[in-house]
């Protein structure tokens, strides 16, 4: 949308945080060990999650993941969005408001990175639309936890989870996702940090500590 | 939303007809008797309405309606313009392509004169975010049952209707609601049949019918 604010950062004291990456990535197993460091140095921390990480964005996943038949693309694409710009509004912003650590399973990047490698609709539509659904909010560090697809294949392969939409496309998909993360990435240098998820999940954490030791101060 | 194409009606080759106006302007009368007419006429008619006018549109109407507590106001935006996605693209885009007249009960002119006038967000960010969901899809006409606030307000009481959420609002909020709608009408002469809604029934039905003959050649 034309003529927007879209950097509203500045009005929050707290840190935000997001996680991205496909699945099978480690995204919730990094989130709890960051989580719990956060919380021995005596950071107040809330974890959360898109979509559905509050009671209306519950209904909204509901409708997202579970209505039987056709969902026309851009209206599953307002869906999110109305999901997202709930969840910011209430959940989020107060907690950075209040000075606290977010630290956040998946963002706007998961959904530039999987609506547009579907091609649906182009990622910068996507964006754009996200942007405006949470008055220009950005993460301050967004954690991309990078896997090559086979990997993450057998790690779901081997937890025997059983596949959602999403996880069961071809690995042709998914290989696209990566690249868009990289893309995402690349483009946005400072806000990200790129790394190894095939990393021992200790050595992935420390990484992490590092970089977010140093975004605190 | 920045470089979309809005205008996409040269691909259906249907009628679409929308009516707006407060409640108790008579749409739901005028649709029924022009849709009568239109039928006896030989052309397949479709009635519709939004929200709600489709499956997933009920469960979006759902949460919108009736979900206990609060809605960020961005996101209750973003469940009508997925609402008005879902319709235009699964119910009103086929029944153009086939050739139908589509009648219509509420579209973005009363997205943009509800929500603008409840001044949450702007007039302008509704009508974009609904032309985005819609590709760009305009009425071919578009009738405004235009009446007096108290005249409304009168028919209301005598039909011993409960109001909703909206119609509750008080005078000044369905002033400043007329007032918008009047503006989108100024603004677009060409697609606006602005018509007296004090008018007796069957000669406000007539009054329509004459501009509806006339567009459809």
């Amino acid at each position: 949308m034309t003529g927007l604010p879209t950097e509203l950062n500045g009005a929050a004291s707290g840190v935000f945080i997001t996680l991205e990456g496909g699945d099978g990535s480690g995204k919730s197993t990094q989130a709890a060990l960051l989580a719990g460091w956060l919380g021995e140095q005596g950071r107040t921390v809330m974890r959360t999650r898109e979509p559905g990480g509050t009671e209306v964005g519950v209904e909204i996943r509901e409708i997202v993941l579970h209505h039987r038949g056709h969902i026309a693309p851009r209206a599953e694409a307002l869906l999110y969005a109305a999901d997202r710009a709930h969840h910011i509004e209430t959940a989020v912003r107060p907690a950075l408001a209040r000075g606290e650590v977010v630290i956040q399973d998946r963002y706007i990047d998961s959904s530039v990175a999987y609506q547009g490698a579907g091609r649906v609709l182009g990622g910068a539509e996507v964006r754009q639309l996200s942007l405006w659904a949470t008055e220009g909010l950005l993460p301050d560090l967004t954690v991309l936890l990078d896997l090559d697809e086979s990997v993450a294949r057998g790690r779901l392969e081997a937890a025997q989870k059983r596949f959602d939409r999403l996880e069961a496309e071809k690995g042709d998909f998914h290989a696209r996702v990566r690249e868009a993360f990289l893309a995402l990435a690349a483009a946005e240098p400072e806000r990200f940090l790129v790394v190894d998820a095939a990393l021992p999940v200790e050595e992935l954490a420390a990484v992490i500590r590092a970089r977010v030791a140093t975004l605190l101060g």
